[in-house]
């Protein structure tokens, strides 16, 4: 078993954090995108869409999109349950952990995506080359800050993102406030029930994954 | 329990091939999105997010998300599996499932979204306003073309999307191509391995729920 990591970007991250909060180690292999890795040949075999994180297991399927390779280990290494403790919970942190990606982590990536000059003419990761939108570039950040005004309604009235026990949802939300810092956004100050949380997951040592 | 429906839009029908398929029969609540149902303050504190499917259980908790309300009821009625028999098999799902969501779905919905007339001022779903971005809506468009494509490789090698077995990833994949029909795209006439499982898809009775 084999990841496919980089430690400069913000997706695989959310598989470290997982991973550390199950106190997996697992063998990885890093792809450093900064540096075209992706691109080549070699990656392309083992990824057509060019992304990192991608799980290799020992009978050679590979498992690419973050949330698909959490769930295997949610499956083969139940303790600590992060996706759910029974049905209706698992719903509830399969439905927070949806939104803070859509809404959280994907505005973020177009805010970033089009905007940053090292990504002109790569819009979107993966094989094709798109250009930037300026315009979606700045609606992504208006996103960005009606999500953390979403985190902290949701704060207040649980300590964790999907309720009252830390969970994959939570991770999700994790890398994309640290991945808004990339754009230059940060919770803001009156948010206080998102700072609360913020500075209770960035202090699990998962955080540093 | 009550579904929160609307059957003019994409995303609940997700949830009703789901049930289809499990042989899940449940009220529902008719939303007249093209009304403005969902902005009215009865429909806002059901969810403050203003969108359908909703999932009401009989404990008042709500789910919402596609994905969360199908993961709810795979773990309530596990027959048929939609979400793999096994750890590996439920990863390889849930890989195809988002990238069906990602590259499909999330593609046709910016095409869509960007430039319906219907549309203007509300780019995104939601409550906040967001103006469309035309450029935004041409990109799409070339996305979907993309993602037609990557269906057809993967159709050339399985005879469903996440392997040997119908799962969610179908029914994601089927509601994408369904509503790029909104933006004047359909399968290419090239692309047989898609047309294809198309054809058999759209051919089971879940298809018209």
């Amino acid at each position: 078993m084999k990841l496919y990591d980089f430690h400069g970007a913000p997706s695989p991250k959310r598989v470290r954090v997982f991973l550390a909060e199950k106190g997996i180690e697992i063998p990885t292999e890093e792809v450093n995108l900064r540096e075209g890795a992706q691109n080549t040949p070699e990656f392309r075999a083992v990824n057509p869409s060019c992304t990192v994180p991608v799980l290799e297991l020992d009978d050679g399927t590979r498992i690419c999109e973050a949330i698909a390779i959490c769930r295997y280990f949610e499956a083969t290494t139940p303790e600590p349950p992060l996706m759910g403790i029974d049905a209706r919970d698992a719903a509830v942190v399969a439905m927070w952990e949806h939104r803070c990606e859509q809404d959280g982590y994907m505005a973020v990536a177009d805010a970033l995506r089009n905007s940053a000059p090292r990504m002109k003419g790569r819009a979107l990761p993966g094989p094709v080359g798109y250009e930037q939108i300026p315009a979606l570039a700045e609606r992504s950040k208006v996103r960005v800050g009606h999500f953390f005004e979403m985190l902290d309604r949701r704060l207040a009235m649980d300590a964790f993102v999907a309720g009252p026990r830390y969970s994959v949802a939570d991770i999700t939300a994790l890398v994309a406030v640290e991945f808004a810092g990339r754009v230059d956004l940060a919770i803001p100050e009156s948010c206080r029930h998102a700072q609360r949380w913020h500075r209770e997951v960035s202090a699990r040592p998962s955080a540093a994954a």
